[in-house]
């Protein structure tokens, strides 16, 4: 059968959180440098369409323990450093959804519809 | 409300196809080396969770003509060379979603949801 | 022969810039968003080793233009809305790398080698 | 002063190593899919100007052992999972530049330059 609406726009959400993981992942970032990354991750995906927001928090107590067991002083991001929240709406149906870690996994899930 | 299996599906769909473009956008390609991404392309993406398939189509005649107006003997791997298909089952909904040029734009949407 | 210092600082320019494109080429962009994600190129970058210093512009009149003729709101970033400069210091050795628009494609160069 | 070509030939060398890097890494990968992604980062990257030949081993006793570790059947291809060595030839200047582990570290080095 065709999607229904609330359908679709769980599938909008799936793609932004594809994009917004596979665009970004294996960007070098240290403690410093990741409030622009996480800022222009927000902006990138916002643009994308039925997309009203992304909140993006890079998790810089993990970063720093991670470049602490290193040799060098930076590291490649990945989800274990990354919350990230977003809001679509699709023909107004609204869907939150939410990247975590769970068991050293990025979880992505979406955690509620409203239609 | 929390998602139904159905709308779950078509999450993952999403992720899945959102994976897959940003993951390999980019990518230098020419008619000779179309193959071989697009078999890497069907593969990687295979491994997501509940990923049945996926068939990557690199059109090398769009491909062909674009690296003819350029100056260089490849070109970089966008949406206009691309036909997708994916089969995704979660907990026994099927989702089969493409991806297709619309309008100048590659359009990623669901086609068939079975519950 | 083993590489010269000068040689091997013209090598780690060159994966300064292969890295900074192939990692973010396909993001999606518009004029508004344009400026968050040239901050975090260049911030991203500098963490990389012997990297001083990174300015990358997006071409926002070009990005306005390509958007212009399109059907969305955005578009994905590629070489065309790019000029990037960079200096890399090996070992007392300075590489003054430039990446910028000839013919068409995203030329990138080493503009100056100081040792 | 302007680069010599063994300067442009190390910088164009930098140029491949960054671009397969950050074009590949976060793929999703598993042993068996390890052979049809490496044969896609070496034909994209031999692709580009100046390149002889790419030759890319993924380790997947290593990508066993990670994935061994993990909740999931694959895992995200980053530098400890590969093996890369590349010929660049310039102006008749060759360049051979390897990527290997060291000291958990994905260190690219020139390993020979003959002019």
């Amino acid at each position: 059968m065709d999607p229904t609406d609330p359908q679709t726009a769980c599938f909008e959400a799936g793609i932004k959180f594809g994009s917004l993981y596979h665009q970004f992942a294996g960007t070098p970032v240290s403690p410093d440098s990741a409030d622009s990354l996480a800022r222009a991750m927000e902006e990138s995906i916002e643009n994308q369409p039925f997309c009203e927001s992304v909140t993006v928090e890079v998790l810089t107590d993990e970063l720093a323990a991670a470049i602490d067991d290193g040799a060098a002083e930076y590291t490649e991001l990945t989800g274990r450093f990354l919350d990230v929240e977003m809001l679509i709406d699709y023909e107004g149906v609204e869907v939150l959804a939410r990247m975590e870690m769970e068991d050293g996994y990025p979880l992505m899930a979406v955690a509620d519809v409203q239609s």
